[in-house]
């Protein structure tokens, strides 16, 4: 990691504060002070809901209090739903989970609608003996629950672009989401079919029309995977997979196959159309990397970020998510000086192999223009790299895994927008 | 804790199994053995949701696949919806995070259709200067996140009750949901407004009909309470405090007023009717107790769990939900035989203040009746105590705090319902 930064006062250039900077401004000085303080029962007039009460309970939520809170790049094939994909408004979220309303999607071919009653898992191919499973078994399984990240092998790629999108954090970045997943041990349900000792690959596939599949290393399937059956405490979505998915923390997203309904085992990976033609990395000498599978460090800043406005100068906080496939966040740096000069943010989330953490940095904004940017460092040593660093290697056109520095300009106007730097 | 269980095999009686029991038996065998493995795509035919594309990704979530998913015990006033609440279905879900859609709600004049741009909070009273915050300022505030629970101080007040209710564990003791908050800790606001040494207590009042109010200890609203703004990442629901909410982790739920409008430093609590008339603890000598703030350690087997169905003999997992208001939750026992022996369940969510975790144990159901019950111990070393343990010094009636040991049957059909044990 960079020297240039330290826990003293002006941790880095360009106005990053420390905590007790922080408190020292007395803080943010965007209350306004009330000069008649006001006992509160007195006013009930002029806030029109205080007049009356308001509806009551309901039996399943009620729908965000802000109209904008909503999935963002929703794209369907010309043809018919079959390829779809909507991100997460990362921006407008704050935390580390992502509720199940606004976790990206990615569908190749529609959302089916499974009776559970009629749905099985079956497991085959190298085993002692193939079983079928059906929903209702499945519950009596023993489960373990994580916070962990999922993301798109595709998301960031508009940022491989040449043009730079003027988008928000969530329309650029958005194909990742975070939640509690609980289900069963991947291990537990092959383990009960007995693996041969040549099995050396899982061929996974979905119960959509598509049938979607992929070749999963014995490695993956036999450590921290999952069968997934919840997603933040409640039975999966069926846009998440209901009634059963496939979890491999840490890898790219279509690793995790929704509606999974067929485990076959095998000792050589399937090429499957999918890991074959898509999700494989051409480099510039004309070949290509297949089953690239885990996810690099990664961070992003969500506020301020992409096509938001900062009201006036002053202190903001600089806040974001970091990740990694390759285990847990160690450090997050942040610059508000293009990369000059950098400092830690605070991580106050809790620090486990895959899961996403918050980070946070207290800035104040001397109304000059200003480029944000943040890196990551995951336990295995690995730095984010920089957009031009990250590239460097990859054929020109559409490219996965792409784990390059977010950069976002703050212009002396107070807006925030995309900017390769 | 219970010298009556240990590591070993059998770690209690009636049919908990340990671990390594549980692969032993390979596992729950409620799989079907498939005699002719079918390679997954060739049976494309028998399922109709695999013979065409579905839907494709939306804004704003789906609703869930299982009708059944819904807050339950959903109350509302005769006249009104003044007085409504409604209760987490604990039994369908599994983890830690409880859903928004599913977190429990009480209203004391229902949900009020808040204009973020028209709502202040006001700190006055004992401070130095007294300050207005509005919604979009606040936004600029340093922030923090934290999974916690919150408990209604009636929850599971019905089994305070003679009649024992046959109702399922939501119904029963639903009145507790565990998010990730997210919001700016209350004494960054304080020290802006800066208090005055005589500073004692705040007021905090809601910007409801009802104009809600509770006095807070200065040390609680001090230490870890925070203005929360988001819950599990999305900005709150109305129905949980929109724009903004009071959050006094570990404490009963009313002093986490929602839709905040107001905190008035003074030097002695106001003892308003909500302190008053309500949430006080009558004892058997008439007295009461006042500003009993801190929710009790407690636990609740969720599954198997009131009005459930074990379909035939054979190994079941247990598992449910632990708490404490004094601390994190140390370890948690089950017993399967009414409280006669105990073993450790495995906890493997985080540890935290004031963190909800789930534990779970494997059982064997032999076919035979069993009483399943928990007992969870905090740091602080309080063992949740027997349901006659907790009424010993109660007066009959409405109970707040209730934290008894929950039991539940199964009977020789396999019904699981509720009991006094």
């Amino acid at each position: 990691m960079s020297d240039n930064h330290s826990e003293e006062d002006n941790p880095a250039g360009n106005g990053l504060l420390n905590r007790r900077q922080w408190l020292s401004f007395s803080t943010v000085g965007a209350a306004s002070a009330v000069v008649s303080p006001v006992w509160a029962s007195k006013s009930k007039q002029t806030e029109p809901w205080r007049s009356g009460s308001g509806r009551g309970p309901s039996a399943y939520g009620d729908q965000p209090a802000l109209a904008s809170l909503r999935r963002e790049q929703i794209s369907v094939h010309p043809l018919g739903p079959q390829a779809g994909a909507s991100s997460t408004p990362l921006q407008l979220l704050n935390g580390t989970i992502t509720p199940n309303a606004l976790h990206f999607e990615r569908h190749h071919s529609g959302i089916p609608e499974i009776d559970p009653g009629r749905h099985k898992l079956t497991i085959h191919g190298l085993v002692r003996q193939s079983l079928a499973f059906d929903y209702e078994s499945l519950l009596r399984y023993p489960t373990v629950s994580n916070v962990l990240f999922l993301e798109c092998s595709g998301n960031s790629y508009r940022n491989t672009l040449t043009t730079v999108l003027d988008e928000t954090a969530g329309g650029l970045n958005g194909l990742v989401s975070c939640a509690e997943w609980t289900g069963i041990p991947l291990h537990y349900l092959l383990d009960e079919a007995g693996l041969d000792p040549t099995a050396k690959w899982v061929i996974a596939e979905g119960a959509d029309a598509a049938g979607m599949n992929r070749s999963i290393p014995l490695s993956l399937a036999t450590s921290d995977a999952m069968l997934a059956l919840y997603q933040n405490g409640e039975p999966l979505r069926r846009s998440q997979g209901f009634p059963m998915r496939l979890l491999v923390p840490g890898c790219e997203g279509n690793l995790s196959i929704k509606w999974l309904r067929s485990l076959k085992v095998m000792d050589q990976p399937a090429h499957t159309r999918e890991e074959t033609s898509k999700y494989t990395d051409l480099q510039l000498d004309g070949k290509a990397w297949q089953f690239s599978l885990r996810m690099q460090v990664k961070s992003i800043i969500t506020a301020p970020s992409g096509q938001m406005q900062l009201p006036e100068k002053g202190v903001f906080e600089i806040s974001g998510l970091a990740w990694s496939g390759n285990g847990s966040i160690r450090e997050v740096e942040v610059s508000a000086d293009g990369g000059q000069s950098w400092a830690k943010a605070a991580i106050q989330s809790d620090i486990g192999e895959h899961k996403p953490v918050r980070f946070r940095i207290p800035w104040r904004w001397d109304g000059q223009p200003a480029v944000l940017q943040s890196r990551a460092v995951d336990s295995g040593g690995n730095l984010q790299p920089s957009r031009s660093q990250a590239l460097q290697n990859v054929a020109p056109g559409f490219s996965y895994h792409f784990n390059g520095i977010q950069s976002w300009q703050v212009g002396i106007d107070g807006r925030v927008s995309n900017v390769y730097a």
